[in-house]
């Protein structure tokens, strides 16, 4: 049987990357598509890629038709989302890929997003979608909150090696490189080719990127005390992926164990051999996350270094990830799809 | 029931992308993967982006276990694929990505490719691998030998017009720009990152391409008559893709009246509204190719432009299409996921 | 003795590259600079590799000081460029590098830019700046009017060929590939690193490209009758440079010969071995442009092959080298910077 | 009075930029230039965006023809380039660009490079050329060892923070993302361009890379006592430039207070306004090192970012400023070409 999708906010890319990976999925029909902006266009003028497709024309969300829709992304800027989604039916489970509902202290949303939340009550129900470690929660959620990109990447090296005890909390860096599709199809001059290619530069310099609002969260949680990390993302001239090479203080052996106990029947962490690191050419397109743990020269230290598509695995993948737990489906279907190399 | 796979040669592009694409192919068991050069190491060494499937180790050709197997993939350099499928059981299908048997005239064959053809009686057998239209033959075919990249791209945009008689069979240019992997893995000065990127160049200017072999071929058996085109290819510092811009003096009504009749039924092949012409950008990854027709402001010329992914459409796609045929499963299984943009 | 020097619309790339090369120059001094949207900034902030040099803030033009101002560079869009240089004092030089002074004929001037001249008095004493075939003229010139960048890229190839009667004017293509600087530094989706990188595509194809204007009057005075080409411009996802395949029906040898001959003698005009084709890699950044002719296979039809900057020897260091003249300067001053490689 | 000048090992990249430097130096000549493996071909054809000058042809070294040499710039790989300048007149001063006079320590050189040093003598005499540092001793010396360009790079944003005792040694995180010319023109598969593009890697992770020999040498000489830092480099898709982004522990205003001061005189090194961060698009092709200071969200911690052209800063630009030194000439000669951009 298949369930009926509609995607809100389908012009940007984790909207295009979600027909994407759905247009091969067994169980799914897309109903419905929004898109304010680009309201009356077909998908296939959007995304001249999906011309295949025979896909619901482009319509302004108050004009979507929701009869018979199972699960609704949302794929709106933040802000918008939380006012969106709480005009929704109840009976409709949603999957939200803006920062809305990621935060659960509605002070460190305003601090970190600048606009007061207005949909308190709703927030206290949203289940964070960092799959595998919010899975139970996630099956039987109605409301779930995609992570952000970074946030996920940092949490996959970072989690079990906190809930472990194996590193020390005050001395984490996280150094992040990331492709330039997280920053979306907005028209801005450092998004330009001429502008982007053929360098790099960091961006969001000394802690104030609005990720470290999850970081902050999810470790303090985590580890039942504050935890605050380093955070330096940089801009690079590829599309898509993020590395992210993690420095933390604690013993490379404890670390790798404490990894491949926590991802060993993981469907889509894959933890490399010992001493090796990933590279973003070999997780682009797909769902996977990939992990490496080297130690040190300087003994006590060790470097973890973690991999995934932005877009997939940060973003679209693990949204369809979390909408096959909430349908009960298969976790995986629709997502094994091999990375795209070259 | 699935098919069992072999695939001989897989530490190339052509041969990782055959193993990509089968491995979400419902009714294909990949048993056997040979490589020289590679013997004795995993997959996942050579390819890490695969490193989360379960493949046999690459073997040297004449370890391989050909038991049970159905289906080879030769993915060889010319010249040594002849070789290899001489000695093949006569109960094995085989399709071959070299161009050792692209070319009916033993002689064309030594001109283009520098040396005898060792395996002529075998040559005789064999069905030229464009799908669109050699199908039938395809479908009943021991060996099929997959087209060059350049080659396929160009016949999608003439083929049917020569067909057709709708164009002047004297004055055809074929300008082509090709992505980096079309050279595939092999380590020459002008393929390196540092070489390449950021700038472009033509090569094998003035009609010395090998691909050239196929044209004639092709078209002359069309049109009935000798067809000498000039083609032109260029390298540009992208990794996939084959864009085709194809000069024909003819009507563009006619035209794209020809290449609109030709295709529209075909699940592959994506002809745009007329006076529009595709991006590489949009069949990144995929099976498709996307046909554009523009009237030029002289009268009574007419550009078509084709673009397709040359390790997909214009090489391991096309195998794996053909492959799906001989086998007498769906045409399209393991074939239709999107294009990856960005 | 220097020269003071303003330039105008000093905040797109044509400006920022004409401070790049006159940084060095021995013989000029930048006086003011004119970006009206970005007046009050300071150059630094605007292309912030330039943060070493002293310059003048940005301002309006209007509250431009053009006192003791020898010459003025005009990187204004077109339209804008002819009414600011109508106001300009006479005993200012000016060179112009938009489109509004190229076209000596005013109704060939609306047709490809929409619009009705409003300077025309001035368009008959503009000296199209194509250096090295107006040299004297631009000489004793008071107002230049810059090219088009794949206007001179074609010329290039094509001029000598015309003069010289060596090939059919009925028959001349110019496949036309070009980096995105182009483009300019305009916020356009399809300049944006995500939709332009890894990828190719055709544009304003079937003859629409503005630059036909130039190659329509300039072919057509040099033949002596009316010449046509067909012209398909290609976007590459790279910063800089033109390749421009150029298809002609005439002697190889012939050819050859005629460039040969008309650039022997030219600084920046650098003509390949016979038989070898030129690449954008290796006049990167710099103010030569490179010239190969290849014999095509069929009879009688030969390849030429242009490349160029298009910034530099397609804009900016034309113009610089068209003001060294204007101002009895050596012609090559701050012009002979090597390209950079890789 | 012009300078002779000869290159050895000029068929890499940093001597084709050693050349095109030199190619507008107003006070050399380039007299020899030896490629054992491209012996008696131009340059032009090992480098053809340098096909406009004028230059000797390539030898062998023992072909060289030294005679009124004045200063030779040793191109070539370690350990070769020992014996290579062992042998050369002490009457020749010498630049050596490899990294066989980097090391004073001959069990750390024989560590860090797995060969005995055979020059011992002559490495006493060597001075380290990072010109800010060793100005005075340059001026006289006859051997110069150019740095490693990730060592350049990490010491521009460390050198003056550990003299001036700012940081806490026990906790400096060099966090290194470099361009592939570093890497040098050969033929590895991680370099091709279907490898490298459209993604990122760390590499020598954990404290293995060469570069730290110089990082441990230069950091304990000027604290006085062992420091060790954490290196990890990463190979960037693009081809110039180096973008270090530095964590210590320290004030962030004693850190900028510092570098300002450090470098306030410095016609090469531009530092930033307090609180931004480079771009390594705004050094590309310029002898420019560009550096940042920014706060971190923790109470003492800080970041510096540096950015420079690893074939220029990094290289042979540097090798060109020590050259002015040692010959006497203005320090800039020859190097304030512009960065380019885009």
């Amino acid at each position: 049987m298949t369930h009926n999708i509609a995607i809100l906010g389908a012009s940007g890319y984790t909207g295009s990357d979600l027909v994407r990976l759905i247009s091969t999925h067994p169980d799914m029909t897309i109903k419905a598509l929004s898109a304010n902006a680009k309201a009356g266009q077909s998908m296939s003028l959007v995304f001249p890629h999906l011309r295949h497709l025979d896909l619901p024309e482009l319509t302004k969300i108050e004009d979507l038709d929701l009869t018979g829709v199972d699960l609704v992304f949302c794929a709106l800027p933040h802000k918008t989302s939380q006012n969106v989604i709480s005009s929704l039916p109840d009976t409709i489970k949603v999957i939200d890929l803006s920062a809305d509902f990621r935060l659960r202290d509605a002070a460190a949303y305003e601090t970190w997003y600048g606009n007061p939340h207005t949909a308190l009550d709703l927030q206290t129900t949203a289940i964070y979608g960092l799959t595998e470690f919010y899975r139970d929660q996630i099956k039987n959620a109605r409301l779930v909150a995609g992570t952000g990109c970074n946030a996920a990447t940092g949490q996959y090296a970072l989690r079990p090696l906190i809930a472990d005890k194996v590193i020390d909390l005050d001395d984490i860096i996280i150094d992040l490189k990331t492709g330039v599709s997280g920053a979306g199809r907005s028209l801005k001059q450092n998004l330009l080719h001429a502008e982007l290619s053929e360098g790099t530069t960091a961006y969001a310099v000394g802690g104030t990127h609005r990720h470290l609002g999850e970081f902050d969260q999810e470790f303090s949680l985590l580890a039942g005390q504050e935890v605050k990390v380093q955070f330096t993302p940089h801009l690079l001239p590829m599309n898509r992926g993020i590395l992210a090479t993690v420095y933390v203080k604690g013993d490379a052996s404890a670390v790798y164990a404490s990894l491949s106990n926590a991802y060993g029947n993981e469907p889509f962490v894959r933890v490399l051999p010992f001493g090796e690191a990933p590279a973003t050419h070999h997780i682009r397109g797909s769902n996977f996350v990939d992990l490496g743990v080297v130690p040190d020269r300087i003994k006590g230290r060790t470097i973890v270094v973690a991999a995934l598509d932005n877009l997939v695995k940060g973003s679209s993948g693990q949204a369809l990830q979390n909408a096959n737990l909430m349908l009960s489906l298969d976790e995986t279907a629709g997502l094994m799809q091999a990375p795209l190399f070259p």
